[in-house]
């Protein structure tokens, strides 16, 4: 569900890149366990005055990305909305069952990798606050139309690689503590290891880049938990799909998330991730 | 997608009720499609002020719904609304291919049924704008709390016997345009035949009565045609149920929707259904 002035400022991003976006947080969701994106269903409250052009480039955004990952559009509902635009996707998505991967099967030991660059949306939103649209180009269409990770997630669980996976929606550490929590296990992360966009260091204090790193949110990225036993296999898979994958940790049985820096010293972390109803 | 101020009014409904219609009028879907309700996904868009008491309630109603139909509740979404309740349910139900019923296959000759009583729910409205909550029970209850026509609309496209179905969710009127916009035909409907629930002439002139019975939406009784072969087979079946339906027209090769009245003449109609966006 996305919800006009919490999720997104019209202001700020256009219908089609809107549209796009609606689409591609609903697959990454299915790609975060492993599955490919089949159908879609829309279900959309539209504010009278909206134009109707507004829907049609918003509905032409989300026929871009259903039809890029072989996804039907096979239902929904249509309102009337006196409070602001809603959007509400529920996408079905298919895999084998003994394939499908959870955020249950974590175990000490494993470690932990994450796909692309993390925080990036969070800069790019950031610039959008600021009215810096100019600067960071990359993060700001990284945060207006996030590219989910289908190929990857499908790759992975065909592979029968990850023992735990999640998408990156609400932050790195609020993501990894729902593996952590499901998987009832601890972790180590080596802060410093964490890939973030280039540039980033240039427009950003250190605590600032951290904080938003560990906790920004709508990264979209995939991180996941394989045993070191994978680890070759990954980065051979990684390589033949173009994207970047990185190790930033492991899995420890003590239940407790530790953050290191370079020297494998425990590191301050001052946020903690999105919380809907803080 | 149900929106506050829009579809309900938190000082009318109480939370367990609210929970309940909301999936209701989503199996009311399903059955008219002559699917059995399965799968039950909810997103919730919850103000912060809202108490967790009535996220409970709530709850509860959708759980009652969906334990009395046999359908399990797999997934959604929460989040923090800034403008009133949001509720959006996806429903998946099941039935053989070869025995959905469409929109598509009324046929002139075809005759026109309706289960249960229509314009209650329009009434209970009119009681509940009007601050009568006393009188008119059984429709304020109707609209509050609405049955959805699973078994029936299950025993009907199991038996083969209609031709085209929908349910009554915008207006008698506006939905049998439906079905004769998707099937190519037109309709003569005899006005005093349709059931209206039992003390409505009492409350309402008799003109205002028949704008709620033709045009009053949310009632979610089943619209179905069927051809007179079948006529028999559906008293009985209904029989069975326990559930009251009535023939109320027939389909015609003339693309046009005629209101008879007791005398066979044309009756006049002010109304024509729900339209969302007027």
């Amino acid at each position: 569900m996305l919800l006009e002035g919490v999720h997104f400022n019209l202001s700020w991003t256009d219908p089609r890149r809107l549209g796009r976006k609606s689409a591609s947080v609903n697959f990454s969701d299915i790609a975060a366990m492993g599955g490919r994106p089949r159908y879609l269903l829309l279900s959309l409250g539209i504010p009278k005055n909206l134009p109707v052009e507004f829907v049609d480039n918003f509905m032409q955004g989300i026929i871009d990305r259903a039809n890029e990952f072989g996804v039907s559009i096979i239902g929904g509902d249509t309102c009337c909305s006196e409070a602001g635009l809603v959007i509400s996707i529920t996408v079905l998505g298919e895999q084998a069952p003994d394939r499908v991967i959870r955020r249950t099967g974590a175990a000490p030991g494993d470690l932990i990798f994450v796909t692309g660059t993390v925080g990036s949306s969070a800069v790019g939103l950031a610039m959008l606050k600021a009215g810096k649209t100019e600067e960071m180009t990359h993060c700001v269409e990284r945060h207006l139309d996030p590219s989910p990770r289908v190929l990857e997630g499908v790759a992975l669980a065909d592979a029968g690689v990850p023992s735990a996976m999640i998408d990156i929606s609400d932050g790195l550490l609020s993501d990894l503590g729902h593996i952590l929590e499901r998987s009832d296990a601890g972790a180590r992360i080596r802060v410093d290891l964490i890939p973030s966009a280039p540039g980033t260091a240039g427009h950003l204090s250190p605590d600032d880049l951290l904080d938003l790193v560990l906790s920004g949110g709508e990264d979209y990225e995939l991180l996941f938990t394989a045993p070191p036993s994978k680890e070759a296999q990954i980065y051979s898979m990684f390589g033949t799909l173009g994207t970047a994958v990185t190790r930033i940790g492991e899995i420890t049985a003590e239940h407790r998330l530790l953050l290191l820096n370079r020297e494998g010293v425990e590191a301050p972390c001052r946020r903690k991730g999105y919380d809907h109803f803080s």
